[in-house]
């Protein structure tokens, strides 16, 4: 297995100053196999989102706020120096980087853009693309099953959304559309595959040709090249923002025009269908459920419970779920200070037992093929203290603040987590992480492009989903998050049109935490208004004792 | 005087499709004097900002949404299209133009990086430089007075400033560097010019070499090109975004290397010094006592009042405070339905007679040696209507949910807009302009950076001033606007670093106008506290009959 100071080795015979080492393969996704994440295997960093630069005598890991915590324990301090960094990879080169460097890159794990930007920007240096014995990234070859969506689940049949697309190669006359994002390839051919444990995505590009035909290349990508021959002289729309450098380059090889067009696949798939809208409604459903299970079960024992006790149970209350299919991220069960770690997951070495008197974070969620689930509940373990009480009061009032807003359509997604971490700063209190994410339905539990963050221009619309999550976090004491999913619906306010958040997730938030005299009349009405909509949908389905145990949870403030 | 036909004339002669009209000059500014208004002389329509294109069969003039029923009232709408959009002149070019065309422009009206935005986004188009038979905009030759201001207003002398800036220059590796913007090379030099009425900016461009030598061009811009000469081989810095192409073109002509860094003058002048924020402070206390002696008149007198008598009125008053040199903008006095047009000024056609029953919008300001003020008030005349009322107070809402904010440092500017215009969302409002603008001292009354505005990134820092003016125009029914300036100011919050809005504006909000029951206990709080605050800055300058006026304006709700 190499090592940081063999690539350091090869830095030097290549005559590079530098190199990009990303985490993931051409599918520039979040989820991906353990053989493929050369930047944990190099680090020992297991998080979600990260950067590593390799220079000849210093390696440098650049993470976002969830993961400064994480990254800075998991990492060898005297090889890897962490920067915590809002910045993009070349902003923070652009930054931090003074001498001029020749960096090497790899083409499949960078889109266009990106790269773009570095040579158009970044004039003191220069990227390369990296040389042919640096750890290659190729497809999986692991055995997986490809598998289809039935039309009850997904709503639109496959054949219907690729006439969508061909429509749009003719307006936009393009010889052919590039898919070159898994997800939109999954959506636009009602395909699945168990590759990757928590998300059903299946990894494969799609060429769309203008008359329907449609080829797909799951791993086989010398048959890419060939079909590609085919091509020569036409023109081929693909999106810069989201396609690996090396598309392109292949594309240039074959004289092959490239039309910078943004897949349209993304939009149409963050508005749900109705069909996929009634399943969501379904899946939460019986996600509240397997949730009250759980929780019932943990305030009887949480006594003897542990982190990754938790996560088994409460994986084990979900798999009895009608079309339940995995997880949809391995569960964050955090503990007192672990729950500080904002995506922290137990392991053997850190799991923790529950005491009284902290709080425990679970942020957890499931793949149904009808929908997928994301929830995170921050819960009383024992008598937590009145200033955890507090905090925990003030994360639910900026939950409130984004959940009840009311939005023009179109309001870019970083009005609503403007609204919601305005509330705590008023309390001196922030977190370093989005206020919210889109999500997919049986495919990325983070799926854009909307995205309720400071940064975040794409436009919110009646269809699409997003989580509301806004947390606090105190290091070395606990961890407080309160994450729902909401569908946005049209609404009409004094004739005008607008955007609401209607919830998906139905679980009662832990009263034992509110402190009532911190809420507003609205907020309490609000609280109320949810617990009653979480009593209707759970009640019937739930045994007299838990369903007693979900009366008192869900009880008016 | 030429025309839009003429210019039709001259667009099929040259072979051009069309040209753009600006408004203004190569100074980019948002005063102009008459004689530069060519859009207005072209169209009649006399707002402060707006883009004209000719094409050879139509003319489209571009306006945000203050402007929106102001040109279409001022224009002759057989002759000019109106357009309200919030797109920059080119992407409404991309968003609206199918057929290539060949654009003229004139290369004193547009930014460096405007005109290169266009070249590059646009390349269905084509962009040249107007021929030389079309209208030239020209330094005005008007006679104008440039004086100093003293230190004891600016706070900084020249010679600090200047110091700031070769220091500058030399961290840049620059040989100089050009000021193209006219109030930086004002605030540089501690110079201001009576040429604009209500604009003491001098006109004209810096050139600031590494040694601290300076070259200042008034109107004289054949020594411009004179003194260029010697920078033949050089490097100079300037602002890509902020200066004329035309400047680029001649260092071009003369191999001068154009390094494109942002004027770090901007940023300098934004933040104001002690000295000048204690004379905004006082200011805004003499411009208080005005406010209130007109407000004590027009209650006794708003039944034989019109528009234009209350504009002569509250500029008497404004004359006899201290350090007072002129208004910062034409005071806009709008009653009833003309309170909707946002930014309406008064003239003889459109003088309108208070009568009982509506809101009179006034929006006014002045120019002070030591400060510049603006501030709107809405006022109730004789009756208004409970709709009235409640819509006062939700923008009331709006903007105390603003003006309380506590922002982390940096926060960008589009965060407070965005609190105030989710609260008017609640009822299905909203106004059709941002939620404040930088305010410059004894400058522009709209100077950025900063701005509030659901589009700025610009970070606001400790020591930045800004409105916070939300509003709600009602078409053909009244319009609304509540306006105070404020300081932003460091505080700390459970020892977190936190931005606070300190009020500078000194006047009460109408009492009459507000339904406390529509306010929350914070909000009542927010206002009493504001009102206590006027109440000690003013009740001291008051004659006795003022003063118990004052008292009852300003007393508890």
């Amino acid at each position: 297995m190499i090592t940081i100071s063999e690539l350091q080795k090869k830095l030097i015979k290549h005559k590079l100053d530098a190199c990009i080492i990303t985490r993931g393969n051409m599918f520039l996704g979040e989820d991906t196999l353990p053989e493929e994440n050369l930047l944990c295997r190099l680090t020992g960093f297991s998080g979600s989102a990260g950067k590593l630069i390799i220079f000849r005598k210093r390696a440098c890991l650049l993470v976002d706020g969830r993961y400064d915590i994480q990254a800075r324990s998991q990492v060898d301090s005297k090889v890897v120096e962490v920067f915590c960094t809002r910045d993009s990879l070349g902003s923070w080169i652009r930054h931090n980087i003074e001498n001029s460097c020749r960096f090497a890159y790899n083409p499949w794990c960078h889109s266009i853009a990106e790269v773009d930007f570095w040579k158009r920007a970044l004039t003191d240096h220069e990227f390369i693309e990296m040389p042919s014995d640096f750890p290659a990234i190729q497809p999986s070859s692991r055995e997986a099953e490809i598998f289809e969506l039935k039309e009850r689940f997904a709503g639109i049949s496959a054949d219907e959304k690729i006439s969508y697309l061909t429509h749009f190669c003719a307006e936009n006359k393009l010889d052919a559309y590039f898919v070159s994002e898994c997800d939109n390839v999954s959506w636009l051919l009602n395909l699945r595959s168990n590759l990757l444990k928590n998300t059903p995505v299946l990894r494969a590009f799609a060429l769309t040709s203008a008359d329907g035909g449609i080829s797909l290349f799951v791993n086989d990508f010398a048959k890419l090249e060939t079909e590609l021959d085919n091509w020569r002289g036409k023109t081929i729309g693909l999106s810069f923002n989201r396609c690996p450098k090396k598309i392109q380059t292949l594309l240039k090889e074959r004289r092959i025009r490239c039309a910078n067009i943004a897949d349209p696949i993304t939009d149409w798939k963050a508005v749900k269908n109705p069909i996929e809208i009634a399943g969501f409604k379904s899946a939460h459903q019986r996600d509240g459920v397997a949730l009250c299970h759980f929780l019932h079960w943990l305030d009887a024992n949480w006594q003897t419970a542990d982190e990754l006790g938790i996560v088994a149970k409460l994986h084990e209350f979900r798999t009895h779920g009608e079309n339940y299919y995995s997880e949809s991220f391995a569960t964050i069960a955090g503990f007192a200070s672990n729950g500080a770690v904002v995506h922290y997951q137990p392991t053997e070495q850190t799991n923790r037992k529950l005491e009284s008197g902290s709080l425990l974070l679970l942020d957890s969620g499931a793949q149904y093929f009808d929908g997928t689930t994301d929830i995170t509940r921050t819960l009383a373990i024992g008598k937590p203290t009145p200033e955890m009480i507090d905090s925990y009061t003030e994360v639910l009032k900026a939950h409130i603040a984004a959940a009840s807003a009311l939005l023009p359509p179109d309001t870019p997604g970083l009005v609503p987590d403007t609204l919601a971490r305005a509330v705590l700063w008023h309390f001196g209190k922030d977190y370093a992480h989005g206020t919210g994410h889109g999500v997919g339905h049986f495919l990325n539990v983070h799926e854009g492009p909307q995205s309720l963050s400071l940064k975040s221009l794409a436009p919110l619309k009646a269809g699409m989903i997003t989580s509301i999550e806004p947390g606090y976090y105190k290091e070395n004491a606990y961890g407080i998050r309160i994450e729902n999913l909401y569908l946005l619906e049209e609404t009409s306010i004094n004739n005008t049109p607008m955007l609401k958040f209607t919830p998906l997730t139905m679980v009662p938030f832990d009263r034992r935490l509110i402190n009532k005299a911190l809420l507003s009349p609205a907020e309490i009405d609000w609280v109320n208004a949810y617990h009653q909509k979480v009593l209707t949908a759970l009640s019937g389905f739930l045994p007299a004792e838990e369903n007693a145990w979900l009366q008192a949870a869900a009880a008016p403030l």
